[in-house]
């Protein structure tokens, strides 16, 4: 053992991270020792307080440190739409968009009859709960385009047809997109859906 | 702001780490909240043991938990040959082959007018008291085959060629190298230093 076993174990749980295999996770902690007022000193107190104050948003399920998330408690947000997505990743990558500026609602998943996840598993009871509390006119849904995701989807359209807009994101060529090295089902999907210019 | 201040903190922080990016940042800090007791946990309690108790070793400028790094302190490793690395990883990697019994020296850089980084700077002083106070027989320079790793290996050879061996890494073809892919100097000094088969 060339390092103390602290350090030693530290790399270890580093290379756990994603994106970070063994000898990135020797160059970060290095990096972390070299660095240790500036990164190292901020980063473990840092990780300490989030291990203490992280939980779920009870009303949505985004990431907090109070009962509520931010977006929750935050009285510029429109009531009446529920954007809904699959984990907290979506729901950040959506809010990086500043184009909606509703509330949120996080699955936590998608249905699937071979992992055993059912309605209850994904909180959409709570969501039909918050629909009638909150006063909710439309439903977003905005989910993954895979399997899973669509037939989630379709699942929460049925349920929820009932006195609630349902919508989903468009399907269509991605900005910035070449035709030529898109998927022949995007393809399909954009020229279905084609709108006057 | 769509996290509570604090993960948001984290997530900038975590971007700093050699290796990860703001994207990959986010997903790593995910990933910490969903592993709450088996990574977040740990890694928070490891970071803040180790920002506490990490040093240079008095002796050789390994990373160290006591005043002597694990190898300093280690009674089976040899005294008489001292291994020259520019900087610590290159000690763990020189470590991971296994091949050496011997102890180390980390320099924490190469000489550069530039950078005004002298012979002080690097330790020589205190690298010539080792080879009198542990009697050492031969100093490997393992260091980088860079222009700066040169230049500071021929001024570390010319300083200690009174009274010890100095040595260095052989260069030739990498195992596994093929021919085809290599630079001509390698080649070329590989050629030079040729040996009976």
């Amino acid at each position: 053992m060339s390092a103390p076993p602290s350090v030693e174990t530290l790399i270890e749980l580093m290379a756990k991270l994603p994106g970070l295999g063994p000898r990135s996770a020797r160059r970060a902690v290095l990096h972390l020792l070299r660095k240790r007022s500036l990164l190292l000193l901020p980063l473990a107190d840092l990780l300490t307080e989030v291990a203490r104050t992280a939980r779920e948003c009870v009303t949505c399920g985004n990431i907090a440190t109070e009962d509520q998330c931010p977006i929750c408690t935050d009285p510029r947000r429109a009531t009446g739409v529920i954007c809904v997505v699959e984990d907290v990743a979506d729901l950040w990558a959506m809010e990086r968009t500043g184009a909606f500026k509703g509330r949120y609602h996080v699955l936590g998943g998608t249905l699937s009859a071979l992992d055993d996840i059912g309605p209850e598993d994904l909180g959409l009871p709570k969501l039909s709960r918050r629909i009638t509390d909150e006063g909710v006119s439309e439903v977003i849904l905005a989910l993954n385009a895979t399997v899973d995701g669509l037939t989630t989807a379709h699942y929460i359209a049925d349920l929820l047809e009932d006195g609630v807009l349902v919508t989903s994101l468009a399907q269509g060529v991605p900005v910035g997109g070449e035709l030529d090295y898109l998927d022949d089902g995007t393809i399909g999907a954009a020229l279905k859906a084609r709108g006057r210019v």
